[in-house]
């Protein structure tokens, strides 16, 4: 199949072959990182730039490392020293950015859209790298990669998403790619933060943790955001933790094959137990590792890297070779 | 011609021919950045360092991207994080960065003759960035290869430079740079911030608005700099707009062919109607994109690029060719 | 000698034969630096991060350009927008960044230990740049270089470290190589801050500065450090450059050879005089040049640079040939 999309800006246009020939592509990318020398010169003399106008390190560095392992130059820019500062719009900024040669443009921003916004004018490829509560599809596609890593398939399994969704990028991101590939997603957390209304995305929701658990194959814990929730949606941290966090006695009835998945950085002790984030069902580190061959996939694909029969790269591809 | 010079410190004591030498190289490596592979070798091996004391976002990526596209290492020193801050001073600080093995240290300061000052104690080449209210060399390299770019010569133009003229180090290198290509400059804002004084540096000062435009082949507009203005120098944003502002009315009073030039970043709406800033009479983005050409450009000609004959490089040369 | 250490976490567990590994190893790479280009591809596809809990601009952009020297891929992570802020754990963060593929994590921080404590959970290779008031290896190495090329050898030198010996992690890695490599150390400053406990450590302790430093082979001026004294130890900063800042009238009193040296940042005119730390018996810039030279032979050997027949790298070694 031949890539044709020029964005990433969120998964929901996404179709489920588009899904699945990223999962593939980074499949390759994966074992390229198990070489002795993990670079391959797909992108070679092109520009990559981070910019971040919400900080995030490790989205940045994971997005960075990506595109140095393609040989791209990689140029970060943050709110920090930025002259958003000095009134520039958004818009002015980025065309600047173009001006000055970027060939991609990756992009994390507190508004819902803005990448979207930015693909409508920019000649540059523009990558979604979190906007607002809206999506975070590179987010879903690793999670989605490592579902199909550790299960050998998505169709059909039990995929339980806990926590706060309301606010939540990943969540939303998940549920499209998952509902798309099949899989039957449950929502839960506490009902301010878990509405109803995401029913109409074609998941389950409930506001019991056990019901919610008992036949997952699958739970993805949230992070619990403070900074996004404007008023207190639940009594305290600790009440959270009694009510909805995933603790060893809820583990346990569970089934004995569950994932146990989180975008990080996690909250120990709040919304999962130490001893279960570092236990041989949580799958959260593989989620970094894969994250890294799942956004060089990204890179790949959107800058044209299938190749004139629409093949999908194989480690044998001359682009893939040594550096 | 042979390229003499170490250093970039500004361009008052730069002749007509060094300017040129500049702009020519630059016109060389515009076309370099049209190939698909955009890198050339010319600074392999060789350390960069942007030593940014105040802040400057686009100027910097600007320099990085040109001293990565020549192959250079760069790396990236500003005073957020730096031990300026533990009480060392600026001399000690650029003798540390030049013990570390750097070959060219860019140097953007608030204190003007900062550059100069390294210049004279340091082996490796400085660049200045921008110093104070002094000088903005490659800001004004950059204006002119514009300027050339689009109208085929300098000598006779009539160059408008409309704002805060006093505290602007991109309208003193303007200056510099113009007349001496033979452009007639024409300097127009407040009284406050165009003193008559300018005249000696070869200039019109008109305190008209409508005067300085009607008969200008480019004007170029200023960025109202509130924070090098110690003191108000004009009521209020809204009344600079009314008096100084390039609007839509007076626009249709230039002629026809008329360059709208800006630095940036631009406030909208402030020293400039948003609809020109877009318009096609606007250069903005060009300007951007030549700023990297002539970042190269410098970067490559006080390193030595001149070859042995004091040739120029032409795109066949072989520090231009593959990396 | 076949190099086999995983980490470099500090110098009290280094033997004199492994400090003599990395200073002849050092020296290698110190004539590599004198090449037109100075990049060798030891590291070529590596992944190096800069973790830099506790902000550092020097050591952080000397062990970059190490880094970079040997091709490898840099990144850096410092607190100013890390995921620390949202409450992650430093292992979190290890884990995180090896779960990225990092190959070597360079760590500063303020916490003593915290090195040791991520080399026991990583399979990264992990080097100390610094942790609290405990050890900064690579700092001790290259004083240790210094000296070595200036006088020839280390055994029975007699070194003076004069200033906040309790509170500083450059004298407790300087005191365990000196002695390990048989030079005869005495420690100097004001009681509070050089407590008569480190004539444990073999040292002499005085607090007579005329005493210390007349027979001293060479003097290392230490920094006071403000920011890591919870109260005030000496009255002012007056009263200690009056009673042990090395000022032109004690400078007389010295051996005619003595090498005078700073870890840096220096504070002028407090723990040094002007004059000294721009004279001829000033080592101060060699330490930084040598650092380098350092940083790269700590990373090439603890990536395993030796060859299979243990033998040190020499110029004509391949992995140190043309980039």
């Amino acid at each position: 199949m031949t890539w044709t999309r020029k964005h990433l800006l969120d998964i929901e246009s996404l179709s489920a072959a588009e899904i699945m020939q990223v999962l593939e592509t980074a499949r390759t990318f994966k074992q390229v990182g198990e070489r002795a020398i993990k670079k391959v010169p797909a992108l070679r003399g092109k520009t990559v730039i981070n910019l971040f106008i919400e900080p995030s390190t490790r989205t940045r560095i994971s997005f960075e490392l990506a595109a140095v392992r393609l040989t791209a130059d990689v140029i970060n820019f943050s709110t920090d020293s930025s002259s958003l500062k000095k009134g520039e719009t958004l818009k002015d900024t980025a065309r600047n950015l173009e001006a000055l040669s970027a060939d991609i443009i990756i992009i994390r921003h507190s508004a819902a859209g803005a990448p979207h916004f930015l693909a409508r004018f920019l000649d540059a490829h523009v990558v979604n790298a979190g906007d607002g509560a809206h999506e975070h599809p590179t987010q879903a596609l690793l999670d989605t990669f490592t579902i199909l890593e550790k299960k050998g398939r998505i169709a059909g399994l039990n995929v339980t998403i806990l926590g706060d969704i309301l606010y939540s990028r990943v969540a939303r991101s998940n549920i499209w790619a998952l509902t798309k590939l099949g899989a039957k997603v449950t929502l839960c957390g506490p009902a301010t933060l878990v509405p109803r209304v995401f029913e109409e995305m074609g998941c389950r929701v409930t506001h019991k943790v056990d019901e919610a658990i008992e036949n997952a194959d699958i739970i993805n814990l949230l992070r619990i955001q403070h900074e996004r929730q404007r008023k207190t949606m639940f009594p305290s941290i600790g009440e959270y933790t009694v009510l909805w966090g995933l603790t060893k006695q809820r583990l346990e009835k569970t089934k004995p094959d569950v994932l146990i998945m989180h975008p990080g950085p996690i909250n120990r002790g709040v919304e999962i137990d130490s001893q279960i984030a570092d236990g041989t069902r949580s799958v959260v580190l593989d989620q970094v590792t894969n994250g890294l061959a799942v956004r060089m996939a990204v890179l790949f694909l959107i800058n044209g890297g299938v190749d004139a029969q629409g093949a999908a790269p194989s480690v044998a591809d001359p682009r893939l070779g040594k550096n």
